[in-house]
């Protein structure tokens, strides 16, 4: 028996998770929903996804482009047992009592409030949290690059400090800004490190800083070590941690553009960079303190995660198992 | 029996067109040469493909990082029945003297003036020139993009004047800028019309731009008709027109950025966008004046021409045997 | 008697427009408004300008953050003979009711409609058909850019075609992008043409494009002439064309930025380049086609406009005598 | 008297650095030199300033436009006392052995290894050190910008951590990119912390990334305490330290964008913002964890310092006589 998954909202994570979906054995695709009869909308079709009107009051506009939908979200709730919440941030919340009504389960994204869920998800930090849940929230693409790489030394940390430079709109976004500017979030500390900590119990506090790029965010992580630790320890560990890997500038690495590039020679769909992308020689240790540089591949991060959540909420699998079996379906390099 | 080809010069058109020849079922990569040990390199041997360094000077590098290499340039070109220089701009004009000492054909790219082959090569347009010969030059991105649609209509041109937005870097090249300018060739018309020249009989001028962005050129194309031609009439020739989209607007095609995200969505390898796309919607006809509006997608478009200019070169298949067997293999449209 | 100057809309052309018109003898700058109190506001205060609410709805905003204003846009309209409407595209036609019930002129910028004036305005083109006028519009950046150089050799164009590669965002603007696409307007011809032939009778199509910079817009002119013309001669129109300059790549101008930063080095206020900045080296004429490149410094290029606008409505000074006075005050080269 | 002062490399910190001589009383500018006849070279004879070739080897070029030049660097430095070397970096160092041929003082850039003199300088910082010294290094624009922060709290700082968020070109540079990625210093800690402590003894460690914006770097500092601090007090004492001003995004500062705008609302010349921007609502202390961000406009914070290093080398006037003439003189807030 497969679980029947739905997506509503069908964007930037909601293709890639739909996608995901599909490459997993144990689960079911049913549909997705869309707002308007776009380009995206015309490939899921071509793909044999059922396409639904995310709600009746988009219909006229798929009627008049001659797009058939196969119902509106209503419709697509009666067929699944879990639903992708990946509509824009703050609209989960809104949308829950329709799932609640439906009698369906949901993941919900980074967007939304941690309140919005029973629990935060990262899987390697917390799967067993989620297990038999109805409502999971899967952390934003940050808060799930912090968790990754933290939460393989969280017994060596007292406190941990990052400072995120944020790439200020997706590659198929051509409305937002900035052209030519460097915008900080003032209130300092952000609220992106007390979203780690809905997820694991770090001391951590980040500053934010959005900046004119479209391909990752980057993040400068300093880390006081309650416990000795040295370069190669912390190596080592990372090295042994799944959805992370290590990058040496000397082979090429020297920005953001080429973790990408690594990802498009890969012919990974949509480039997708699912692994957490650590420099290997920015990671340093000077006294007690530990620092090291890594990149977060915004659009895709959290797609296995949404994956594993399924499956905790479900009891289909294990942590490892699942973690596994995620990681096989998307070629995810470990 | 297998055509043997050797690709000099692995970067952004290298790697692409020894992709494309790994797919052709008449075809057999031999190897590729690298400079340096970077991850491309590993790559291509993580792919199976012999890696010699581009010459024996280049080896003290390989050497240093433990990168076993198959040979150097000399010894691929021994293996080899064509080698396809993917080099910087001008440096074919020099190697090839090495490839005539070795008795190989060469496909030049659209760096190398014309005057480095006997043949300047658009496969819709003029395979027939190609064929038998021993250097053939696939003209540049841009020329190839206004040469797939003006020879499309060629036959109605009385003038056509093409203004080209160029992109500054591509996207795995984080050196080069501008950051934040506009930068004109200032000689008018610039050498891009020309070049058009070489390939097809047309009456042409260009401008060219470079500006911020790493995703694709654009073109502004205006001709001037000797013979009536209706906006209807061009969608018409468009759509029959191999190499070549259309795209809409309508449809969320609003930049550059929905162009690549469509080939994303395709899962293209490295989202290449090998034809040209026309805006739909741009297409206009005012009296004897035609409009339109096409992008490029400079790392991709001419990798088809190397297939097909291969094909013709050693005389193994007609042109739109070619071209069909090429299009297929690569997955393009039509 | 000076003529008593109100500006309605105190943002990038405005505040601009209301420098100059205190640079005016024959102005006084009555007071502008602002819609919050930010540090443009502040920054009026510190020189002297009185600063009122742009309506009553925004009163709240200055009261709380203690920024105390001089009145109500309805107060500022009882002071002055004209107003200079700077609000956003599309908010002056709401507000022309306003200044016709209040008796005052009005001057409106290129985001209006032309049918929201009398004119269409710049003044080297057609002065005088503002004489005496109550409602005039200053057109927009690209139009008046357009204007200036045509209007130039109008008795000579057969045709003109232009294409605009324009900044996406303004300096000071860090919400709009792209960050990292071009973005065509596929309406072709462009609305760009039509306005221009508000100002002058020429035969005239344009397309349009946005990139990512913010700079300067970028103009690809290209004309068709009805008799001949050297390129010598077009140097000599164009230097004897005010508020046009001629600028050399010779001389290390190869993009829009060291134009603009040459008017930094002139210590131009804002880096105002009031005039088109025309490449030397890409005029040029083939057979009956000229061509040339010409930048255009959106922030400033309409500011003298406005200026003269005003002298022509009160018939305060001929063409020329105003053109002078606006050049002299603003250290407009020529 | 007046010191008599050389401009050695008149280009981002050169000129201003120029401009900045020829407002002080007690200083008089005697030339500059250029390697090529471009727009700034006319630019500085325009003004009445003597242009010299760098060496010989440029002389052609300048005789080849018909520009005439006053000699060559061998002459300048027969006329001053001082020289300021703002040649690129590096240069510096190897010019040294000419200016002590020549028996003058010589004033060094950031780009120059703190061994190429005999003192590391922020005025407000270690003027004293500078006293009658003959080499003198005016360090960089981001550790000027550090230092006037860190050294009005330096007595609370246990230990400081930066992390630097580098402008990847200069406004006028349309040749450096990346044009769409964050490029991090896999060095880490970077080479910006131990620079501070060439100019005071902090503990400070740092982190620097390259990201496609031109106007400002921007730093977010992270101190931890040794002394109890507020919020409230580091603001008072931001607020009565030289050379740093405080900005609200209440007010409208978003982003360096405003920054700027602010400097352009200002006329100041080139737009230069000589004082450390550091956002107001961003200064935070939690436990004993200071934090505060700041924006450095690179162009232009280091121009008083080399004026105040041409006073202290010839002792002309004591730290804070000196430090407020250079403030009134180039119209520095505070
Ligand atoms: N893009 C990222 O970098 C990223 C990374 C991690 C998490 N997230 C989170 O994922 C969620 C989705 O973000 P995204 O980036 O995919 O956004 P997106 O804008 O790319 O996609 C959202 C989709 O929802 C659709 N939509 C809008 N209104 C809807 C409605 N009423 N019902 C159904 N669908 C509707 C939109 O048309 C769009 O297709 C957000 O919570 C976001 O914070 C985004
Ligand atoms: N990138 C484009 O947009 C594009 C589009 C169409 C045509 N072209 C043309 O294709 C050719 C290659 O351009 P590219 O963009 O792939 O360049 P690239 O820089 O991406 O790749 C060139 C490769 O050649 C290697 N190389 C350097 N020196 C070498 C040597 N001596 N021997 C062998 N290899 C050497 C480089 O290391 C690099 O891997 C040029 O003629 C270019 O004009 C480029
Ligand atoms: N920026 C340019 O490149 C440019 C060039 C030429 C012409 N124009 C035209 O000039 C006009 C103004 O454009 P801008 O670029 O200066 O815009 P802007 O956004 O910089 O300035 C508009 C100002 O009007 C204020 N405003 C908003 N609502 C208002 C209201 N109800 N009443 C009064 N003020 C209000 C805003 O706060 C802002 O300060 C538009 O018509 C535009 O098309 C702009
Ligand atoms: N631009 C910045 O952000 C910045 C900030 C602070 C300090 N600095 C430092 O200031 C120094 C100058 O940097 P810049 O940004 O002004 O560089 P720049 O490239 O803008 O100017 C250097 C000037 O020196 C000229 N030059 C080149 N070779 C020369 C030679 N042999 N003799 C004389 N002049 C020569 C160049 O033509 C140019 O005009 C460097 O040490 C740099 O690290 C730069």
């Amino acid at each position: 028996m497969k679980v029947k998954v739905g997506v509503n909202g069908y964007g930037t994570i909601g293709k890639r998770v739909a996608y995901a979906v599909m490459r997993q054995k144990d689960m079911r695709l049913m549909g997705v929903t869309k707002t308007k009869p776009d380009f995206e909308a015309y490939r899921a079709k071509e793909l044999g996804i059922p396409v639904y009107a995310a709600s009746e009051e988009f219909l006229p506009r798929f009627e008049k482009a001659g797009f058939e939908v196969a119902g509106t979200l209503g419709d697509l709730l009666e067929e699944v047992d879990v639903v992708i919440d990946a509509t824009p941030g703050g609209m989960g919340a809104k949308n829950r009592p329709l799932y609640e009504k439906a009698g369906v389960k949901a993941v919900f994204e980074g967007g939304e409030k941690a309140s919005t869920a029973e629990v935060s998800f990262v899987a390697q930090a917390n799967y067993e949290k989620a297990l038999g849940r109805d409502y999971v929230r899967v952390v934003s693409c940050n808060t799930t690059g912090l968790t990754r790489t933290l939460n393989a030394i969280k017994d060596y940390i007292d406190y941990a400090y990052a400072v995120m430079i944020r790439r200020a709109a997706d590659p198929d976004d051509s409305r937002r800004g900035p052209v030519n500017a460097i915008k900080p979030t003032v209130e300092v500390p952000s609220h992106h490190g007390p979203d780690v900590q809905t997820v694991i119990p770090v001391n951590i506090e980040t500053t934010a800083f959005v900046v004119p790029t479209t391909l990752m965010h980057v993040h400068s992580v300093m880390v006081e070590l309650k416990e000795p630790l040295t370069r190669e320890d912390v190596i080592d560990i990372f090295e042994d941690t799944t959805r992370v890997l290590l990058f040496e500038k000397e082979r090429g690495f020297e920005s953001t553009a080429q973790l990408i590039e690594f990802a498009r020679d890969l012919h990974r769909e949509w480039n997708n960079l699912y692994e957490i992308a650590v420099w290997k020689e920015s990671i340093s240790v000077k006294g007690n303190r530990l620092f090291y540089i890594q990149a977060v591949h915004q659009e895709s991060d959290v797609v296995p995660e949404n994956v594993d959540a399924i499956r905790a909420m479900f009891e289909m699998a294990g942590k490892w198992e699942s973690i596994k079996k995620t990681n096989k379906s998307l070629g995810i390099l470990k």
